[in-house]
């Protein structure tokens, strides 16, 4: 029992020692050697837990899906949101950052999501890795993180009109690609320079856009810098 | 002379070479064997011409940049635009699609170039090398062509703005935050799916922004899909 906890934790600290050393250096030059010091271990149990390179970058997306998974939840469902037919039918004290979701509109909790995303991207290495990893040249990614991002983009922008949250002149196709672009835009600049992840740059996109996209009523209800306290 | 421009086209050669094995392996993967042998010249040859890969990338960073500078121009300058004062002045037939850019709005033009950088990302493996070099892990881009292409949209927007072509409650900051991390998201979601890169897609995000940035009696003359035939 302890052995298996302990082999736990050993493949956590690879997975999460991995990660850095893609970031840092990409998949492609990135030394087995050094993931494996890096993560106080040795060369056998690096290879006792993972079979190959790319096997650990395997597990390494394989992470990155399970935060983004956090982040996103499973999708617009049957949850929040659902049962109100009409945006314009939103309660008063939606969206009024206090934490819960009940009353949240589709919008704002794509718009929450894409903070959240950024804020996880700056202080997760795994997830930056993951979305990185996403990327590589002449890597075919098996989990690709920005592929699922954009389905679940596409969930919401889809859920959201459906509830009457889109203004009817607006192309649902348009502001998926829009906020997908935009995000792994912001993802990949951060890389250099983390202030294209900051919330006042995400917020800056939303205050932009969100006119364009809500009906008037509901549009002083939506949030451009996130319906939660930070 | 002949020998000189035979050598010029060697050059040439390798550096399209080169960005093809960068494009499709990553910088650190890329052999000079293989770079060499697709420009169909030795190894010596290359050496002859650039010491190591290292210069090998810079030399096609260089050349995207010259590529990226035929897109945008020098930027606002006395140019295009100027003497309009403002942006509600503009004659008829501005943005007629006529390809001079005589009467264009600053805006349009900046709606041009993404264009322009969308379909030349599409065609140009030299200018795509370049893009992803700025982005590559551990290696320090000399000529960053995503900063240099920020450089350029700051002045553009900040030229909107002087020339009266932003609706006043616009932060440009935001704007400028916006079309970059938009163009930068569909250049590296592009390397995947060419979709991205489409006339169609660029023109669903201006037709999404456009009307939040230029006021009213502008905002008919501009042409999200490109103010030129194609």
């Amino acid at each position: 029992m302890v052995r298996q906890e302990r082999a736990v934790r050993t493949r956590e600290a690879l997975i999460r020692s991995a990660a850095e050393v893609f970031h840092h250096e990409g998949f492609t030059a990135a030394s087995l050697t050094l993931i494996s010091s890096r993560a106080g271990v040795s060369n056998g149990a690096l290879h006792f837990h993972f079979a190959s390179k790319a096997v650990l970058a395997d597990a390494v997306e394989h992470a990155a899906a399970g935060v983004l998974q956090t982040i996103t939840g499973p999708g617009p469902g049957p949850g929040p949101g659902s049962g109100h037919g009409s945006g314009s039918g939103r309660g008063p004290g939606s969206g009024a950052g206090a934490g819960g979701r009940r009353d949240t509109s589709t919008l704002q909790r794509l718009v929450d999501a894409t903070h959240e995303l950024a804020r996880r991207l700056q202080q997760d290495v795994v997830l930056r890795a993951g979305f990185e990893l996403s990327g590589e040249a002449g890597r075919p990614a098996r989990t690709d993180l920005r592929l699922r991002w954009h389905t679940w983009v596409t969930a919401m922008v889809d859920a959201a009109e459906r509830r009457g949250e889109l203004r009817e002149s607006v192309a649902r196709e348009g502001v998926v690609a829009a906020v997908v672009a935009v995000t792994v835009g912001l993802e990949v600049l951060g890389t250099r320079d983390e202030a294209w992840l900051s919330r006042r740059t995400v917020a800056q996109f939303w205050r932009l856009l969100l006119p364009a996209l809500a009906p008037g009523p509901a549009l002083g209800a939506l949030e451009a810098h996130g319906s939660f306290p930070r």
